[in-house]
């Protein structure tokens, strides 16, 4: 085995071509243990190993620098760089997260997740080794997906004024996610398909050189090509071409499958374990797909990532005109929305809530000052969602509910979820975002209401006296779990309060409730900071009342235990229940 | 006077072209007489007559609908649409806003004030259109100085998968506000020398449809064109070329000045008033000056706005490669900045408070993620700053502030100012932002830290009891104000703290004055929700102490005048002693 002796890229420069070639097997037979056993994104990393090799053969980590986009295609270039026991050791496969993360090595520079980045992020590095009069080669890694996204165009569009050493890598596996979307798309094709000849190029016509690799999974051609840019002294664009999943025929067959995949059986590309049960994906794919079959002015969008709320192909298909995934394109996606609801349209976009923060001016601008009613499906928004540093749920409350006239809702079970979507789609005076629930599908017998337009009014679901909890949305069922334990430890039958609005305070409920009541508790999904809880605060903040925030602190976690978190912060029943009555 | 006779657009069809080359006249004329009087757009505006009367002779709005990008070039369209008093009277002039708004017309559709949105907007009326299976043109009509932005580019490469009528006009007057940053121009270049020949296309790239007007300001041309593209079944660009500022002298020969432009003799062209005395623009411009002579590796970086910080066109040339102006890609400035200082260069980005709104993800994932030392100055974040509903500087506290690990000062006077801005561009651990002063320059004879490195130390500048007034940035003299009123009507003396920085909370000094305080004031420069003062009341939510948090309310307010709106908020100093010793 090569690999075995590669501890760091300069150990890959004294093979030749057939070893290098044999290495790239070993790579993927690494890929494959790590994978398969614990899941991750297979497509991008399987159809990137021979442009990582010949990367490294070529240039000099860390004195050339590369910036991987998104870095869901790292990891060959942890395997290089001193990581490799990460892949083929069981025991080591918590030694690296699944993005390139500046802790774990002197090779890696940003700790990047969002796409699109890669552009603006490595021309910083151009520009701050050109002040500091250092030299070595900067070289941006974007696949085609990733394009699209406003941050990479304004950075390509950018790129072309820097006068000096710079290479943009882009990886076309004519894939994102799912499917590309977009017109440029089309003129990638008419490159590929003319050999890079195409006199009409995107990259030129952004002001940049460019140089076509045909077949990115090729290490000798590879290598020729980034020896002929190394150390070159303008902006130039090197377009290759690779096949996502490559070297595994299930992935290469269904790429968007295979894109992110659970641990599967190597032998057969099955998964080991099934989604079973109901999911709010599913659940909410179901409910739109007959919204939109009997009403022709619903339209869904996504942002290449629609089997979030379970569009998968044949959901996508079958919605026909009436579905939109407008690719990595976030910012397009709010304002188009609004575009729809001013036209008498009825839109309903989805994404990550770590994904909603590429729209923050969107949402004011396009949206909320024009008063449009659109539908944001708020994804992921929680504690129990995504637990990477850079796609944290937790943030979603402080950025867009402080956004005016945006009514944010926060559903604590599954018919008032869908009972407020309905009311959403219906109603045409409020931009509305929904944050979907995320600690499973919880069902109720409560009746709930149908109509949200009288803003702001909060729900008593259990009266009681003296202490007040209002729990909000998915944090909702902590609530109950925390009045059952103050009525039989504290001997006091508590009043609980689903507030349903995250953008605004019940004043009439807050005051009546002063009567009888001495302590109020907040309870959110998300940092305190900015959010629900300290309005409540702020309220309370020239009374008797007694006020505590229970949510999380303000922090950029990484690839966190739930329970632990949960400890940490002190959102178990139990511990408010200390932290109030044993302080 | 034909324009007196036009009250709706169906009133210019009938007039021949001799008729509607003067009635361009007419309209410069009620141009020169508005803006000379009372300041605004002028450039786009006088550049785009011929084009909007062409609009209107051709399309039918307001069944065929016009979205005007940024809007700063929509007066002719005003005039034509039943506003032209607004122009023509004095008495009327405060009938209309600068952008479009459906509050004064049908033929308005939304308003907008920020760039680049145009497309996306207009797509959304296009997939609204044809789900409810109407008709009508859909036209978005964009200048190139806001085709950089990122928006607009994902707009751009969404539209070409739409499959009906769209056309997108490309006002091409070859400037920004200030010049044209970024490759794609020299792609704009090329196809007007070809006139618009040219094989690389950035729009064909884009899979667009593309036709080229050589003279955006005849209007025998642009009809000939227009009716071209009128009722066409897919998405196409016109590509015209227009002149900013047609008509006046001064306007073509100074694009930048005369962008946007103060009240002015329309004789000679100079202005009514001159800015006089100290401003934080140049203060911030002469300092950044001399700080990139002494050290090559500051950068500063401005996108499209670099005036409003004092980078006049001989200041961009002089500072050379140190001074980047990015064009409008705030998301691009952000990240690059975060490159700039992982790569040991000392970058400084500059815009608006609204502007940073297009870069919560960048600011997020980008630079605090990887706590990359860059410094962000937040211009016009104030009550005081701009007063239109599209520019408002009134939500940067809760939309940046509660990101993780970003330091948010807020200097209250000159000196504290470039103390802050100068330990910030030396400090190498934090992504530092700071909120410039808009209450004018005031000084202190007061010393200044010169060290912000143990963060979120607040700072007492009166001690006192009793009342403690923690008053934020440039409402600190508020605070001042307020100290001695309470202490003259109340004969207490009380504690006046100077916060400084936004993100944290200095908790042992908000413990050590619980023992000889009972009420907090906070005052902050921006809307209450998820602001700064909530974090106090949360802070104090479950002690005896008495918080009041005194700030704006959440809302999108329009044209304001800044006493009005302080005193609907209760800001003045008589306003909080009554709220708090009269309630």
């Amino acid at each position: 085995m090569y690999i075995e002796k590669i501890n760091s890229p300069s150990d890959i420069k004294s093979l030749d071509i057939n070893q290098l070639n044999t290495l790239a097997a070993e790579i993927r037979s690494g890929l494959m243990k790590r994978l398969s056993k614990r899941g991750g994104h297979f497509g991008p990393n399987f159809g990137f190993v021979e442009a990582t090799i010949a990367l490294h053969y070529v240039f000099d980590s860390p004195k050339d620098k590369f910036v991987f986009d998104v870095s869901h295609q790292c990891y060959t270039h942890k395997m290089l760089t001193g990581r490799k026991e990460a892949f083929f050791n069981d025991e080591r496969f918590n030694d690296i997260s699944g993005y390139t993360n500046p802790e774990e090595s002197e090779h890696d520079f940003f700790k990047v997740g969002h796409t699109s980045t890669s552009v603006s992020l490595a021309c910083g590095l151009v520009k701050g080794r050109d002040v500091k009069g250092e030299t070595g080669n900067i070289v941006a890694i974007i696949g085609d997906g990733s394009l699209s996204g406003g941050e990479a165009l304004e950075g390509i569009d950018f790129a072309a004024e820097l006068e000096s050493n710079f290479i943009i890598i882009v990886n076309d596996n004519d894939m994102s996610i799912a499917e590309n979307h977009g017109g440029l798309y089309k003129n990638l094709k008419a490159l590929r398909d003319s050999e890079g000849h195409c006199e009409c190029n995107l990259f030129r016509a952004m002001g940049l050189d460019y140089l076509y690799v045909s077949d990115g999974n090729n290490i000798a051609q590879l290598i020729e090509a980034f020896k002929k840019v190394k150390d070159i002294d303008h902006p130039i664009v090197v377009h290759m071409k690779t096949v996502k999943g490559k070297g595994y025929r299930p992935a290469e067959t269904h790429k968007e499958e295979w894109h992110w995949h659970m641990p599967f059986n190597p032998e057969t590309g099955e998964m080991l374990a099934s989604w079973s049960g109901e999911n709010y994906g599913n659940l909410t794919c179901d409910y739109l797909m007959q919204k939109m079959k009997n009403d022709k002015s619903v339209v869904t969008i996504t942002a290449a990532v629609p089997t979030n709320i379970g569009f998968t192909e044949d959901k996508r298909k079958a919605a026909g005109s009436q579905f939109i995934d407008v690719g990595i394109a976030e910012e397009h996606a709010v304002a188009m929305a609004s575009g729809i609801a001013k036209a008498g349209g009825k839109p309903v976009f989805a994404t990550h809530s770590s994904f909603f923060q590429r729209t923050y001016d969107q949402i004011s601008q396009d949206l909320c000052i024009n008063s449009s009613p659109a539908t944001l499906l708020v994804n992921t928004a929680s504690v129990y969602g995504m637990h990477d540093i850079t796609h944290l749920g937790l943030f979603d409350i402080p950025m867009m509910s402080n956004i005016p006239n945006l009514v944010y809702l926060a559903p604590t079970n599954c018919e008032e979820y869908f009972a407020m979507l309905d009311w959403s789609i219906e109603q045409n005076r409020y931009p509305v975002a929904i944050r979907i629930p995320c600690n499973g599908v919880i069902h109720t017998d409560t009746t709930e209401d149908t109509d949200y337009s009288e803003i702001n009014r909060y729900r008593i679901t259990r009266q009681g006296k003296d202490v007040a909890i209002i729990a909000l949305g998915d944090f909702y069922q902590i609530g109950e779990k925390l009045a059952d334990l103050i009525s039989e430890k504290a001997g006091i039958s508590p009043t609980l309060i689903n507030p349903r609005y995250i953008t605004g305070i019940d004043t009439s409920m807050l005051e009546q409730i002063r009567s009888d009541h001495s302590i109020v508790i907040t309870l959110e999904d998300g940092i305190l900071d900015g959010g629900f809880g300290e309005k409540i605060s702020r309220f309370y903040g020239s009374s008797d009342i007694k006020v505590y925030n229970f949510g999380l602190k303000k922090e950029f976690v990484d690839r966190y235990a739930v329970e632990d978190i949960l400890r940490a912060n002190n959102l178990t029943p139990d511990q408010i229940y200390n932290v109030i009555w044993h302080n």
